[in-house]
């Protein structure tokens, strides 16, 4: 019955509103139909970035304006993932997912939302959390009607942290904590979608060999729950819309990207040709910096700069790369992908037009 | 009658000199035959940048030692062209180019060396420079051997600049200075090569539809003339190298990058295969931010980021492009590509074993 | 009549306004009674710094809902001047100023604000800038009741910008442009005051000798008007509290800083101790980094550091040195004092308790 | 029977001996006299700082031509303090000490230098470091004929770290094991001092109280042993000279700072005044960001900085009020003061003409 369409929008600065606001003026976007929204904010990307809550203020207030809802009922029914950081090639950008629940179809892409129950910082990084999230996963696939897990293209968490972890968390330093819940993340996906047949607590940034390719995550300390995104194929969706992932190796295997666009249906050899970029309706992509100091044999220099912070350095890197593949820039690439895809690597995601 | 021998090093800082002292010390590399450096060292790539410097000065006193001559003179007859910045996915390397007399061949890849007389700062973009260049590089021509200028596959500049430019300068803000020193070497290369037929000082920086594929400059205020290294095919010389070159036509000219490497005759597609990169011998590529702020219509955040400085975007980004298609990241990657490849693009130029 | 209140409160991040509305929760505030907010947010200070504009719209969203006004109201007559970057010793914080024509008294600190007319791009930097400027300054003295130009402490200015200046601009190149609106300002703050006798746009940036000891500028592309708030001695106000102000020789001129705070009437030797620290309401400081390269003949490295703007440098060291005497880090120290302050200089202004 | 000079020189890029090889070129300094060099040079101050190896290669080599002795054999006698990091209004500079033992004198200002036998990885802050410290403490102490610990003003010692440090170093984290190498050596100064009565392994970055109000401690990759240098009065030296330390119980101390000055001899009132700064001859100041995150109740934002590493923000702001008291930049000021000052805060030691 529902249909599902994919907006990507530019942004002036993290606080312009205007594109989405325009979608709205001109019917084209029923703000009430507004499911999820991912995007790239120009910030730095770490814990003094403020552009990700300066965007998400601005935008809950205009969707609270436009759906009369209060800001607090909207933060708490829509996913809103923010990361900081567009160097290089990347673009601000965001993408709004919206569905109309109005229009039927046979079979097609679909979206679906859950939250778990609010999980307090003594559950961060542990098997409390790895659970939630497995049965989040399970709620959303129930939300988007997807019955099986291979039929699920992506699954995207947001993450709970604490700002200040007191005594019972796993860990007093907030940034391992933020790894440790985002890790917990990955794994209860991987578990929920059989990508690895058990995991634990003790597993959280140990064994990489458990991973999940389908499994994006991000972290912050305002989120109070794990807040899940499945994309997958269901009955009754409206078809058009496509979803390809694929891992990547390391952060040098563009065959991983090209076959990534190629999954979603798109003819990228290696680029996306100019007159079908138009198709191109988002891209997710999460990657690390490689943790031995190099690739391929060849030592890099991105963990030990002073000036220049390894996830800026790996988001640029990768950033270009993907953007090479896909046409533009409007790319959303991501770092801190631990159990995301093969260790060292990551993985990409392709959402097209048909 | 000579040969061309490329040695591409690691470094483990920039002032580590043990990978070249080793070939050295086991014969495969003479000393003597050393006649041009090209390298990435790890600063950053800006006016207070002492890697280079670092680098520079012991090399030169490792072949001092080897070779009996003072560094003063080893300075004098061999370019050596550092550039700052290994973002993202870069590795400190460097390229040595040996060439032994006392081999033969019917034709092969050749290289040859010119310095100008000293450049003072009053010619600095000015006629003169682009003149003085000109002649250098048919001097360099000659020195490898190369008749014609559809021959030569890339000329590299080392560029002089003035660190307190005086009155007599074209522009007394030393890094304006430097665009302009790039810019009158990038189109004394055109000149010569016939890439353009006619260009003066009144067209640097500003018409940019002036360039040629073949240059790639950098600049700095060590220099005191203009140090020409040209590579190109020749009669004489043995065979089993070859260079290939193609311009991108962007930032994101992925197609641009692949057409570079298959030109060297390396199957990219888009990669180089594992089993072929063995015949990567060096890359060098040239790029600059997009100065209108967008790329493809796509807003990127370069030119106005406080902390992150334009050029370790760029080169974080162009770099990680190449590498991917390269195999590793033992590329050197480098900015400030005016009239270098088409505006707002640039050049790859890649060396093999054929 | 009227009766002066300062109130210096910290934030957690940019937009965290618990610290006043707790105050307008407790009575002790009137959200109706702010007349100028001025604040250091923890941003890089540059063009990509967005806590500026996070901060205002977090305050002016709190403001609207207390008072019922709507934000373009309360935008267009309350100064809120934000400057980004609290290096080093800098806390984040904001002053707000609040002022109740309900009491009474025979003469103290007074404080005063206008509005210019809307200020086109082609009249920035110019002229008719100077002239506005100047006769704002003497609308805000008027709506004071401030009656002599000996009896102004400061004149703080907030002064617009263009993000695209076009072909009728001064200039082209933003940067350059919000200098010489900074520059436009504070001379014709000087004129207004008779700091100096006359002034005109060929002066700007260019004759150094002229400038204010008493005029603090920001500029930001944002503002559409000059906002001048004026801060001096009246008849009617309350008693009580104090201003003093003292110009900086150059970056380490410590005397000068301690000067500003004894004319506040606050016994700092060298630092003011600590059972005195409460009575220091507010410190504002303007500084530049020097622009030939070295202090008192020792060479500075601030100009020339490709990964560390020279504002942030500047900031870091002029605030710890002011920091240092006031006792603590909540004082608003800011770069860009062209003319506010002797040429290489700055100034420092002191709001005490008496 | 020794007379102690201090030379305080500048350079203009790291490589930049002309200042010291005018003095030599001069008479005034001989070569062979040099016994320590303490400096700052513009690098970054951080793991990926080259500028602290470039500048003393470029010294060595120096003297080497000068005294004949070999690089290695220097390199094993003359103690070679580099700390990176101008932030603001710090200048590169270094102090050249430089001993003539023809020279009598009853009593004056003595320098004596030591180093431990060679600390392998494993023993780096362990019990094993403490006591070579203590006695190289001892040894430097006999040296320079000082008998008693209270005539010891400061101890400046260089202790090793690993780069790769094994499965038997106390941490695999280059970082902390250079935190805790510094720790170690400066609680064994504190033993050789009588400073704390006891001290042990289990007290490194745990115990702050225990702590030397003499001890200045770098650690760096490149040193195998702990080189010490020790400062004090002594019988038999020539008079003239003077050394004052005090503690600086946080960053804002300035009180701290001014009466380091005044212990050496200097009418600091705040700042020491123009006809006097002459008599400056050396500044040495060590401190840490606060670890809470804030001082005297204000938050600071070091820490938390992405694009600003905590140690160039501490710099920055110690280094201004440290300059804005001696009255010019040229002043060595360092982060990393574990057990060095009080906790939070750090120590001022001053060199002065009597």
């Amino acid at each position: 019955m529902p249909s599902l369409a994919i907006h990507r929008l530019p942004m002036a600065h993290p606080g312009d509103m205007s594109a989405v606001a325009a979608l709205i003026a001109a019917g084209t976007l029923r703000a009430g139909d507004v499911r999820a929204v991912i995007g790239k904010t120009e910030g730095n990307g770490g814990l003094n970035d403020f552009t990700r809550g300066f965007f998400t203020q601005s935008l809950m207030l205009l969707l609270a304006r436009e759906t009369g809802e209060s800001v607090a009922t909207l933060t708490a029914r829509i996913p809103c993932v923010l990361s900081g950081g567009t160097e290089g090639a990347l673009s601000p950008h965001y993408l709004v997912f919206a569905v109309d629940r109005a229009v039927a179809g046979p079979r097609g892409l679909a979206l679906g939302t859950a939250f778990s129950p609010p999980t307090p910082a003594s559950e961060i990084g542990r098997d409390a959390q790895i659970a939630a999230v497995t049965q989040a996963v399970r709620d959303a696939m129930a939300d988007a009607g997807i019955t099986r897990a291979e039929d699920v293209a992506l699954v995207q968490v947001k993450a709970p942290c604490a700002q200040a972890p007191g005594a019972e968390a796993r860990s007093s330093d907030p940034r391992l904590l933020m790894a440790l819940s985002r890790a917990a993340a990955a794994l209860g996906v991987a578990l929920a979608l059989g990508d690895v047949a058990e995991a634990g607590e003790g597993d959280l940034l140990r064994d990489l060999t458990k991973y999940s390719n389908r499994a994006s995550i991000s972290s912050g300390i305002e989120v109070v729950a794990n807040e899940v995104v499945v994309f997958g194929y269901a009955e009754g969706w409206a078809p058009g819309l496509t979803a390809g992932v694929a891992p990547m190796a390391d952060l040098l295997d563009l065959p991983g990207v090209v076959a990534a666009f190629r999954a979603a249906g798109l003819p990228a050899d290696p680029s996306v040709p100019a007159d079908q970029r138009h198709r191109v309706l988002g891209v997710i992509a999460k990657g690390e910096p490689e943790k031995a100091g190099h690739i391929r044999g060849a030592r890099h220099t991105m963990l030990g700069d002073t000036d220049l912070d390894a996830q800026r350095h790996l988001r640029g890197a990768l950033g270009a790369i993907v953007a090479s593949v896909a046409g533009d820039g409007q790319v959303f690439v991501s770092g801190g992908a631990e159990h995301q895809g093969p260790p060292g690597g990551g993985l990409v995601c392709v959402f097209a037009r048909g």
